[in-house]
């Protein structure tokens, strides 16, 4: 694999490149759909088993996109993210043992009923096909998304952000060698290894080799990508999550939580953003986890009736309700009832991950019912979101579309179903 | 429901239409979500016995229609589909009382299970929220589309084309009766009663309003929406679809199969396109099935083994195997075995619906396996690709799309699944 980063005309070359990646894909895609489960774990392993043994070289390729960016003044929060430290090596090379360890998805048969006709109507699961990876910084993406495609039997194309690509580079010939130790088409993972933006652009208007696109990365690089692509794409945009704190909550398991879903950590998606309180426990509730957010350090934004009971806060205006703050910073809003939580959440949310503390079954219900996010919690932190804790092994993002997959996405959601029909010689009549 | 035809500003104007429509059927959809499944079936029960009683209006507006589109000289073929027979209007209405007899698939919940956490994780199926579809001349679609998006808890925004107006006017004041019969918002579902076609533009690109685009139409309709559309759009489009003659075939099964797969009738999309057969069995079974052929009026276009065993064929080109004819045309070719065979479905077809004919298993497996269509069928003829004979009650269309929904959909492809999280006051640590 070359590294090529000047190129004459980039807009045509771009195109041409882009279009050799996905006749390769496709061609490889087949390969990977019919093959065993026994071999792509043997891939798995094998390439997990390489990343170990070339962490040095790892190290010294990343080193490379370390200095680079410093001397480009990156800050210091995606320095970090870029780093591969010898921990992180390894847990690559864990996590992709542990994808050779889950189930394979491919080839089950479910729902198989016999129709009134006599023939058998069935679905089979089946890989998606050529799935397009568009992410930034974290090298690590690389192994991950590279062992849960190959695991559910696609071809990948993988687009890491320029500033990891010594380190993409390096990760990706461990993969081919892995591939290639267990015979599968060194194609079925390919990394771009030129920095020319219009590859992107070129990849996302080839429906024709590509089934899936998923950018993994901030808001407007998601933006961008859903706006130009005409390949579909699975979205992972903002998480703006509530927990509501209902008049009927057991107060010490709603502080426990909303304290939880807040605090454990400020970076992620299903972080609490907005803390909703009915009016009846406010009073019970609302000091107690006030100084609790501030001696924590977190910021506390709230409306009028928060503020009489928060002295510490300050007020919350309209746009506070529809900020992914990512930081330790907390909008309160005390509402009359669970009805206005539901009618807050369904205007202000952005649909990811919402919760409710009640020990009333009804209350539990409705809210279950009627609030329309990927994921809705009951008694539980917003934090538990997450494709490990729902007990997929992995994931490859969380998808705030409707479409095909809904929250966490790991090995079923790169997966779809066809219809398989079993019969003896039906015509139709 | 107003009929406007003239607009001073078309262009804004229609914008602003679309927002209304939006806006209206996104409050609708939170309502429709959450109606019980006895509301839900009054209104559809509703609407069937209006569009009964009022039969005699409804064939007089369609007959407005039948005389510009006259006046205009559209084709046979498109004056049939347009027209409203009082058979076609009972039928419309008795579909809508089948879609009340289905089961409901909202809030089915499925897959609950604990975690080592102490969390139970599982899936509450929901409506998608807002469904936009886009069709042509046949107004029966109308209640159709109304009776299924009703039925799986989403509004719906309809936009009929414009040779239909005055029919599909006609049905939208029979389902807004029902609607408000059963208590149900009239805006949950809504006919676009403009003919400017600015308005399905602006409604392309409201994704904050409407959840799924789903074209119902010719190959330039889907494409061009699919082209247009800032939403996740559910494509059906061209069947090629092949049924393969095996050579170890039970000859009798392969000659019925092909030849009802081809002449029940010629111009849906799981008609056969493209018969292939193996080299061992072509001679024994292609005179016999070519004199069929040509004894029901269809012509022949096959290889040149084809050609040796059936004279009256002509020469195939390269066209002719990517070609949805849709008429009494067949293309044949005579294969090495079922890989080759494989090898052609996947270069030529279009991944509907193809078909083995094969006694031996493990052939079997290997098409079911191998071809990548939304439906592969085992010893069936082709025309059992489809939603009622595939027991889902009714469809919407066939998607040949690979996400979300493959293959026929029903009222499952019209809803999605969220998570599900019930705790005790779980927190993360």
């Amino acid at each position: 694999m070359q590294l090529r980063t000047k190129m004459d005309t980039p807009g045509a070359d771009a195109g041409d490149y882009a279009l050799g990646l996905g006749r390769n894909a496709r061609a490889a895609a087949r390969e990977v759909a019919s093959a065993g489960t026994h071999v792509k774990n043997m891939a798995l392993i094998s390439i997990a088993d390489i990343i170990e043994q070339r962490s040095q070289n790892l190290r010294a390729q990343n080193a490379k996109d370390l200095r680079a960016a410093e001397d480009k003044c990156l800050s210091g929060a995606l320095l970090d993210r870029l780093q591969l430290t010898q921990d992180r090596i390894e847990g690559m090379a864990q996590g992709l043992r542990q994808i050779a360890s889950l189930p394979d998805p491919v080839g089950e048969i479910t729902q198989m009923r016999s129709q009134p006709t006599g023939i058998r109507v069935g679905r089979m699961r089946v890989p998606l096909g050529v799935v397009g990876i568009i992410y930034e910084s974290r090298p690590n993406v690389t192994a991950d998304a590279a062992g849960l495609c190959l695991k559910s039997g696609n071809a990948a194309i993988l687009r890491g952000g320029s500033e990891a690509i010594h380190s993409n580079l390096a990760i990706a010939q461990c993969i081919e060698q892995g591939l290639k130790q267990s015979g599968l088409p060194a194609s079925a993972v390919q990394v771009v290894n030129v920095a020319d933006r219009g590859v992107v652009g070129s990849l996302l208007t080839m429906p024709e080799y590509i089934d899936v696109i998923i950018p993994r990365g901030g808001k407007d690089l998601i933006e961008r990508i859903s706006r130009e692509s005409l390949i579909p794409v699975i979205k992972h945009l903002d998480g703006v999550c509530h927990v509501y704190i209902d008049g009927a909550a057991d107060i010490d398991k709603a502080i426990a939580i909303a304290y939880n879903a807040k605090t454990q950590r400020y970076g992620t998606c299903n972080t609490m953003e907005t803390l909703l309180v009915a009016d009846a426990v406010a009073a019970e509730v609302l000091p107690r986890l006030c100084s609790l957010f501030i001696q924590a350090g977190v910021e506390v934004r709230g409306c009028k009736k928060t503020l009489a009971l928060c002295p510490q806060a300050v007020l919350a205006d309209e746009k506070d309700w529809v900020t992914e703050y990512l930081a330790p910073i907390l909008s309160i809003r005390v509402v009359d009832d669970l009805v206005q939580a539901i009618e807050h959440i369904e205007q202000y949310g952005s649909h990811h991950t919402d919760a409710i503390v009640t020990e009333n079954l009804t209350h539990a219900q409705r809210f279950l019912r009627n609030v329309d996010s990927s994921s809705v919690l009951v008694n539980v932190s917003t934090r538990f979101a997450d494709g490990f804790e729902y007990g997929l092994g992995a994931e490859i993002g969380i998808s705030t579309d409707k479409l095909h997959a809904r929250g966490p996405v790991g090995l079923e959601g790169l997966t779809t179903q066809k219809y398989i029909v079993m019969g003896d010689g039906q015509i139709r009549t």
